[in-house]
């Protein structure tokens, strides 16, 4: 298998290196071979090319089993002025793969429970999985900027929108076959053909319960009773405030990992965490999140579910036991952490 | 003083009726005349007159010195098909009385800290005024739909960010002089004009120091550090759904109060709560967020701080020693409530 890593900006390398190091352990314990192939994104390829996703980066992606990235952005290509962004080259290679599907599990460790904002009987039983529509909406729409006025469009097709469900409806299927479709149709016309469309597909999938919440609602209800969603679909730009809310349940940011997916087996993974830029170059990034994300990967798109378990179960093992690096409340560095997840292992 | 009260929907009248009867008591006790007048709006308008905000409602708000609104909404109007619903009403509303600043304070009174999500220690000292913006962006731009697509346009001039963030910094001025703006500027093209528009502002006001977050960040940070705000001032969307979000860590929307104002005095008043048809027409409903309304309505469009302090000062009574309403923890109905508001007043 071919897999194409994007360390980025800031603790992206850092982390890039950490899950590189599992899927080598990986492929030498499952003998498998792993070609691993590396290009920049981001604020480094600005620096280094100009550009923020070069051609050659492209290629290389487009080609791929599988891309796995780190982060991008930082303050140094932060300026609102600036022509060329660090994000631009992250959103142009989501739609150049067509990775649509942006999916992010999400449950609360009992042994990272302390760390979570919310109180502990809220916890019990959190496990949800968000698929959020990545390549289409506000984020790709057309823009326009005058002297007194800017305007973003939202868009979306019928064919977007009901790719994105059947998704969420089939992962449903292997779940507890529940699915919330979150959109705000009582002020939004795309909203309104989303929640139609959504209606259409689910009636495809008669074994799964579907439900309506509007978003404001739906930010409320994630505090409020998070144990009752399974599968939550949702917009690009509703994802992308959901997702993070959700993510603040878990104590850090630091452990969460996503799987962006499009109709091949090529997809992207990615930790939702930052490139956190006040740690960056220090060793002190956790790694989890990263390394869990080449789990998704190893499951999604190599097929490799025993290898992608026995990565989450390393993983779940070096949480409960340590070490744990500061954002979960320990003191170990990046390379420790590593290291206790390659013996857990073994 | 002229006060044109908008019951609506579900349990609207009920709450509404409370709030009157507590400004006729404040009228009575410091000698106001308070001429308060009822008209129909949202869906039980639609069903009288066809139309969600008649025409007489919306001549009587205009000349009106402020408009308390009870709720609008509820599953009998809430086909999508449908050509007119009660929410356009709202909307429609919000334009026509150019209420462009929805102000949304959160604190979280310590007797309830138990009904909130959070843990402890994340609610002491929450005391977030929050400024949305209410009358641009995706709400009031263009639509469109046609049979395999939609769009939605999200429009902001310079001219109504910046009237909306002097309203934000001005408030920060009698408060903790802090303010965080909330966009998503390095995605939209409508958050780096309301950036660069917001950071304009603030050169005007050299004592309140200006902060800026991503929605997604600023979704997590809520839950994280909610203390650490301030004002927190941002567009229609953002707004609606971070004020949702913010408004459960209160333990109940049931007492949560908005004013909407625009450059006049003439102020728009409703609680945050919906018009909850499962409740409505019981006496269950929980009437202090409209009691609170009503407190705002006093402050910002009469010019009543004294009136104002003692209505929230007589509601915080009842919070702290009951009786308090199912949503509350308690059993007591929304009559009760309101006797026990109106013997703390005197
Ligand atoms: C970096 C940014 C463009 C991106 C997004 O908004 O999609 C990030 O917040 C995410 O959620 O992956
Ligand atoms: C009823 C609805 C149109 C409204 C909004 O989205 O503004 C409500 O959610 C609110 O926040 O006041």
């Amino acid at each position: 298998a071919r897999i194409v890593t994007l360390p980025g900006d800031g603790i992206g390398p850092e982390v890039t290196a950490a899950a590189v190091a599992v899927l080598n352990a990986v492929a030498a314990h499952y003998e498998h071979a792993f070609a691993v192939e590396e290009h920049p994104i981001g604020g480094i390829a600005i620096d280094t090319t100009g550009e923020p996703l070069p051609a050659t980066t492209l290629a290389a992606c487009q080609s791929a089993d599988a891309v796995l990235l780190g982060a991008v952005g930082g303050p140094k290509w932060s300026d609102p002025a600036a022509k060329v962004r660090p994000e631009q080259g992250l959103l142009a290679l989501r739609a150049a793969l067509g990775v649509y599907a942006n999916l992010r599990p999400l449950s609360v460790h009992p042994a990272l429970a302390a760390l979570s904002p919310l109180k502990d009987e809220k916890l019990k039983d959190v496990d949800v999985l968000f698929v959020r529509e990545l390549t289409g909406g506000a984020y790709f729409g057309t823009k326009t900027r005058s002297a007194d006025a800017a305007t973003d469009e939202c868009r979306y097709t019928v064919a977007e929108i009901e790719r994105v469900a059947r998704r969420a409806f089939a992962l449903a299927r292997g779940r507890r076959k529940h699915v919330t479709s979150v959109d705000k149709a009582n002020v939004l016309e795309t909203s309104r053909l989303w929640r139609a469309t959504v209606m259409r597909v689910a009636a495809d999938y008669p074994d799964v319960t579907l439900e309506h919440q509007l978003v404001d609602s739906m930010a409320m209800l994630l505090l409020t009773q998070p144990a009752r969603y399974d599968v939550v679909v949702t917009e690009n730009l509703f994802g992308d405030i959901l997702t993070d809310e959700a993510a603040a349940l878990a104590g850090s940011l630091g452990l969460l990992p996503s799987a962006s997916l499009g109709e091949g087996n090529c997809g992207l993974y990615e930790p939702i965490h930052g490139s956190a830029p006040d740690i960056a170059g220090q060793g002190l990034a956790n790694p989890l999140g990263a390394i869990l994300s080449a789990a998704l990967l190893l499951r999604h798109s190599l097929g490799l579910e025993g290898e992608a378990q026995a990565v989450e179960a390393a993983v779940a093992q070096v949480v409960e036991h340590g070490p744990r690096t500061r954002d979960l409340g320990g003191t170990a560095g990046t390379d420790a952490v590593l290291q206790a997840v390659l013996t857990a292992l073994e």
